[in-house]
């Protein structure tokens, strides 16, 4: 594949502000064969606009990655805000354990982000926190600031130590390329066993005065083969405290990062950051997360959070189809999510929809054994709109010629309800296919 | 295959009570590609010696499978006690609800268990408890005991009415010929997709009595294609009370069958029944589980079951690696339980088993995604008695070479410390390979 400085210039020549049709193309690694597009990845990418307060910069550092960028520098003024959700893992990255420590004891201000591809620092003992805060220091340097407002991102292969030398020996060249535009590079430096960079973009108001929210992510399989992790950075240049930032941030999380599963694994690393530069033109403060003029804020912020997490299952490993799961009538909106990630995650599910099987005994098998109330005989499954159980047994109407063509969709739509209460949920994930298992047992790393 | 008939008059030949190299075969379905035998099957099947007060019959119903017997009856002489344990599903079977309403008003006794391979009669409504309803009668009028006694299975695909008038019609064939061997041929009946009959033998001493304890088991894969169900019926000749026997399977189903995964997910039909006829020579009665002449006793349930329970993963769909996962130094029992189960079900430790890759971080992700302590910077982990990583790193010494070359084996020991307390368990698990998908995804069923 061409390399992404290759991409810059070419995409240089085109207009601003106005979405347009970048064929998507591979990240990829030198190690491996190289893989194709996801056959579900968007038809174009969304040209990202400037966001105020907020310059960019990538960079190739010659540590894991042949002929592409795998660093990722993100400088954003001073004023801006941090609110970061991290990795439940009981292992935590280094990465994730010094962005944790940044946002406890530096009062949620940010100035810079620096990530970088191809090995995760993770399980890496003392000296990956020694190396986290190496490349914060370095990048503080460069970008002139302190070191606690530097966060830092790591993602590829866990048990290896970093090689720190190489990495900060490119910033003083990141620091020299910093320009607002950029996001698409951005996307792509980020990336691991990505067949293709995600972005989102939407526009909000608060208190009448307009304001971006950019996001880019990476991440396929939820820890892809050797490498780890669903990486996620959001920037807008509205002025939202800290405190605020981060209440909004985790209730979209909720509802968009945390309702996607690929394989059901967990990263050592898995982060979804939030920065707000407050650079826009002025409004008057918001001080709660509940305040009624944070509502298309909040609105979009879920869009574009929801949009990127969609992404990362369109680019599951080996997937072919794109499945949404919701449950309804679950005790409660607790239970609908285990029911829903209970079906999502079931690998006879999973299989069955790779093999375009309208296998709806699994789908009962798995609601069975999330543990939470259903009632069996007042069970109901809809495959794309048609039903296909009810009261508890196969439809008298159900015709299975009809759903096993539904199934060769690409987008395949299953709800659930289980005719116990009023919960709700929406979960979405891939299919199980012979190339995940290619993927990550067929090739060494 | 050849038809179980052939094999009976076959095995008819040879000497009882002695281990025999039976070669294994599949049990088929007429509707699929035969199904090679799996590479991890024993290389022969242990010789059952009869029960004093069981006897055998099997049959064809002329339901889904040709060519091969699908139905299992065992009659019980008077005062057997039977137990059971089942699965945890939020959709049981009907098989499953007359089972545990049986052992709940019965109090314990049972004359004749009847399974059938094919149809689960799972998610059936009203009609599917109704269906075993008869069936149970129908045993109770063919070999002359209470309806009440008469203990159901039923195993295969889920939503499909049982055709319950072919299987009665066989009944009486079953009932003449009842013998007191056959338990190979029955083990035959009871499988779905299995690739070979799962069976274990052991003698304990009660208070100086000998007494025998046969099992038979089916499953591949928690839920096979479109089947449902892991099935395991031990029978002994040993004297003892419901009540104990119960409190005795539990104990040992929880080290044994609930100590192994295939791909995680959970039957609606799950069952482990264990009938005691009381007909060995006369020991004196035991009635607490704790009663020290039942140690041995004890021992060997434990090791029959857990004998039952590793062939059911040496069957796992698509199973080319059966893989020992021991997980200590964990906060307690319950924990490690966990944090084993965690990565013995881990899509990723799986098909990087799969692809003979020691790749360990895969280890640490799964052993951070359990949710239970673990302290990263004094973790340990052994492959193959080989020390890879400890202290949260990878171990000065590890030589991947030796480590990949020890994943070239059929059985992979995977030992991980997590450095906080005493708890310890073992999972028994296998790989995730392509031929998984296959069976799950490539064939309509």
């Amino acid at each position: 594949m061409a390399p992404l400085a290759d991409r810059k210039r070419t995409k240089s020549a085109v207009p601003k502000k106005k979405p347009k049709a970048v064929k998507p193309r591979r990240s990829g690694s030198a190690r491996k064969p190289k893989a194709p597009v996801s056959p579900l990845a968007p038809k174009s990418f969304p040209e990202l606009p400037a966001i105020a307060g907020v310059s960019l910069a990538t960079a190739q550092s010659g540590t894991r990655y042949k002929g592409r960028h795998d660093l990722m520098l993100a400088v954003m003024e001073t004023g801006t805000s941090a609110a970061g959700v991290f990795t439940t893992s009981k292992v935590p990255s280094a990465a994730v354990e010094w962005c944790q420590s940044r946002l406890q004891e530096g009062r949620g201000n940010a100035r810079a982000l620096l990530v970088n591809a191809g090995n995760a620092n993770a399980f890496t003992g003392k000296a990956g926190f020694e190396a986290a805060t190496a490349i914060a220091s370095a990048v503080a340097s460069a970008v002139s600031c302190r070191r606690g407002d530097v966060f830092v991102g790591s993602t590829g292969v866990i048990g290896e130590a970093l090689e720190t030398e190489k990495i900060v020996g490119k910033f003083t060249v990141l620091a020299g390329s910093l320009a607002p535009d950029g996001w698409i590079q951005a996307a792509s430096a980020i990336c691991t066993t990505d067949t293709f960079p995600k972005l989102a973009t939407a526009t909000a108001e608060i208190d009448g005065v307009q304001v971006t929210i950019n996001g880019i992510a990476k991440g396929s399989g939820m820890i892809a083969p050797d490498m780890a992790t669903m990486l996620a950075y959001i920037f807008t240049d509205a002025a939202i405290p800290a405190e605020v930032l981060q209440t909004l941030l985790m209730l979209t999380v909720h509802d968009s990062f945390n309702m996607i599963t690929v394989d059901g694994d967990t990263s050592t690393s898995d982060t979804v950051m939030l920065f707000a530069t407050g650079k826009c033109a002025e409004h008057r403060p918001v001080n709660r997360p509940g305040d009624p003029r944070l509502r298309d804020f909040r609105e979009k912020l879920a869009e574009v959070a929801t949009e990127l997490a969609q992404q990362i299952v369109r680019d599951g490993e080996g997937a072919t189809k794109f499945v949404t799961v919701t449950v309804s009538g679950a005790a409660n909106a607790r239970a609908a999510r285990k029911i829903a990630n209970s079906i999502a995650n079931s690998p006879l599910v999973k299989t069955a929809i790779a093999g375009e099987d309208p296998n709806w005994g699994r789908i009962v098998m798995a609601v069975g054994k999330a543990g939470e109330a259903a009632d069996r005989d007042a069970m109901r499954i809809d495959i794309g709109g048609v039903t296909v159980a009810r009261d508890g047994m196969v439809d008298p109407d159900y015709k299975e010629a009809t759903v096993g063509k539904y199934m060769k969709n690409k987008e395949i739509d299953i709800t659930v309800d289980v005719g116990v209460g009023r919960g709700e949920a929406t979960v979405w994930t891939c299919d199980l296919t012979h190339r995940y298992i290619e993927i990550n047992a067929d090739y060494r790393s």
